[in-house]
């Protein structure tokens, strides 16, 4: 069996499913092949079904801190079974319609590149008359001490059918944070072992936030701490032993320590590219050095490890690819990818993030400066929850006078990070933000307060 | 008794506060006269202890909008107590030691001009070496019907310490939407009366919306219906007749049918204006036509009646002010007040908006482009809250390529309007929101939806 496309993309993820169809809305045809679940990651294993179980943890939590509420408390059984939902009970019916209706045909099983614009499925040889977009994602790292006791990785963390009564969770980014705070709120006794502290590609506090929160929680957060062993006894409990020594003992353990490219088995040995690379790619998503044909977007390509980064460079790539096929050079291209990526951690409280940090704009040799504000002093926080604690901090570059980055921390800050998207993405100067009013009471207002911190 | 400032203002609502502490940063001396409560509507009667008391029926309807939460309620003593102490128990202690921290000298009682840049406060005679600032704010109109009854106005409604067991709302603005679910979450049965629809400033289905959620919540609304008499029997019940022929029967009646200007009794007569007029001002917040002493800022001067834009106009007119006696003229004028007004209703569900409307945009003669989006059919919005109900409607500039004007109706919206705010405040082209990213799963990617259906 043979067929050809103008487009073929392997991996039927977000990123993979916005290659194709863009490119089809380009006028181009458009295969995809896709070795397990049409949907990928985000629908099955990670974003829908992690935020599935953390919503209703965060709905309790954010009506509780309201006085005048009360008896607000979770279903665990329910809460799984709402997770089964929105995880589609693991089945892609409804992802494969979509994949028909937008024009785009399905291969299913693991593609390989066999040669330039070939890709091989089963038997069935494919060639492009355009591009191969490799948009096969990521997987979990297992570091080597937990390898022998069959941990759990973000896939089982997000789809497990009953609550573990201890879990331990090895890694303080935010699969484990987020995974300690939706295990702890289900009923697991959950420790978390992170090796530095939380969050730290974040300024100090998000992860000081995110520290107590869990604590306040009943988390046993331990930071500073890595796992040099692990064993399981034949009753199932697993013993950590960690590198000061102690030990910590559980019923399950996540590992939840990175991620790696999925580029291992799909055939990049045969165009001159080293199997298990993260691939390198232009501001069009073209892999550099590859002939011009061969594109990479999402996770794979490694610069922003998030579906909606992965989304939006699918959607370039698609338009770019479609632009020179018609033989223009595409006049959208990639400007966020490194310097105005939002990311929601959804814990108790929630943070969230945009742009560069104070020291990410330091080492771009950008001059900035720090702003920095007690979210909790705004009043529409104060009646959002009482007691409300959170922290503002702004990235100001002082010779753009535009918001570089910002990072929140607190109930509910998940939905105010886009107007820092805008801010940043806009570059819009730190004086036309002045009459960017916030409405009263919001917690928004707290814009009002950075800026006024600045000196406007 | 005298004395002499370099500016005096009266109002020491949110307006006030602003337009003389800008004055004094600015290197000038300040006075403020305040009648009542130093503070103001917004302080005591109107947005504090109004959102005090919606804060908790949203986190409880929020909370029930997820499956696997359960018993989630108000306690209604509770929330009034509450509201109690976001109103500082009607207490000005805390505002008063602000005015003086702030370096602003104040003077109690009725403020009355009496000449060019003079003022007296009972007997003391203030004189300003610079500016007069009017910032006294607005009342509500009781409508000639409603006169005989001592209806409830704004002020009773955001502080009566009793729920009473059936409550008439005339007016379908945000006073009697915001009113309506507030008590009705409370525990009285509401019917909401209005002319026409509810929030009929707002694109239709907004109202829409909000009238649904309304009666779900189990509120009598009635539309197009206009109020023609009304009664109260010796046992204290209100009957209100109806032009449709109906009666309504209530404990008591709120009348939100509009607001006027205090200025009736501040002697504007004596410098050749109009008592009671809205005060026309240009973009320092300047009474046009008056001598170039006399400012008016917040709702005085009817540009739009809401706190943020009054403390926004009052930062504007305390550094025109200041800016003008070092013999300067101000740099930052008033941008916003017409085409950049951001406003939160905090129903269930919320609204919020921001700019122009189709109709307003069309009445300026911009041709606009509107699209629109059911915030539904995002993931973050179906994770948020099972079944979610909202929409989103976008006003496109299409000459300029930016966005006019933004509106959002559904639960949890209010905080996502802010970065609408940005874009419009911003004039962010269309082509740049496109690498604004919003993160996933959260309800901000309605807007990567709408620059789709848009045609990006």
């Amino acid at each position: 069996m043979a067929g050809s496309y103008d487009v073929i993309v392997l991996g039927a993820g977000p990123t993979g499913e916005n290659v194709a169809d863009r490119a089809v809305r380009g006028g181009l045809t458009a295969a995809i092949v896709e070795s397990e679940l049409v949907g990928g990651e985000c629908s099955y294993w990670a974003c829908m079904p992690s935020k599935a179980l953390l919503r209703p943890a965060a709905a309790v939590s954010e009506a509780n801190q309201v006085r005048g509420v009360s008896g607000a408390r979770l279903d665990p059984a329910q809460v799984l079974a709402r997770r089964d939902g929105f995880a589609h009970h693991w089945k892609d019916d409804s992802q494969v319609g979509w994949v028909k209706n937008a024009g785009i045909d399905l291969f299913r099983g693991p593609g390989r590149i066999t040669g330039e614009r070939v890709v091989k499925v089963g038997d069935t040889e494919l060639r492009a008359g355009h591009a191969v977009v490799v948009a096969t994602g990521s997987r979990p790292v297992v570091p080597p001490p937990l390898a022998g006791v069959n941990p759990w990785t973000s896939r089982e963390a997000t789809s497990a059918h009953a609550v573990p009564g201890r879990l331990a969770i090895v890694g303080g980014g935010v699969v484990g944070c987020e995974m300690a705070a939706a295990w702890q709120a289900l009923g697991a006794r959950v420790t978390l072992l992170a090796r530095g502290g939380l969050l730290e590609r974040l300024p100090a506090f998000a992860g000081g936030l995110v520290a107590k929160g869990l604590r306040d929680a009943g988390v046993d957060v331990r930071l500073g701490v890595g796992v040099t062993g692990a064993t399981r006894d034949g009753e199932g409990g697993i013993t950590l032993t960690l590198g000061d020594g102690t030990t910590a003992a559980a019923d399950e353990v996540l590992a939840a320590t990175g991620r790696a490219p999925r580029t291992e088995d799909i055939g990049l040995e045969t165009i001159g590219i080293a199997p298990g690379s993260w691939l390198d790619v232009d501001d069009t998503m073209r892999v550099r050095n590859a002939g011009g044909w061969l594109y990479a977007a999402g996770d794979v390509n490694h610069l922003a490890l998030l579906t909606h980064m992965g989304k939006y460079q699918g959607r370039i790539c698609g338009d770019a690819i479609a632009a020179r096929a018609r033989g223009r050079e595409p006049t959208v291209t990639d400007r966020s990818s490194v310097t105005c990526v939002p990311q929601v951690v959804f814990t108790v409280p929630e943070v969230a993030t945009v742009g560069l940090t104070r020291r990410q704009a330091e080492s771009a040799g950008r001059a900035v400066r720090v702003v920095d504000y007690e979210i909790g002093d705004v009043a529409g926080a104060s009646l959002f929850a009482d007691g409300y604690t959170g922290h503002a901090q702004m990235v100001v570059d002082e010779e753009r006078q535009t918001i570089a980055g910002m990072t929140l921390a607190g109930p509910g800050v998940g939905e105010m990070i886009h107007a820092a998207t805008i801010a940043v993405a806009g570059e819009v100067p730190l004086k036309r933000l002045w009459h960017a009013v916030p409405s009263y009471p919001t917690m928004s207002e707290v814009w009002l307060r950075l800026l006024e911190t600045y000196g406007l």
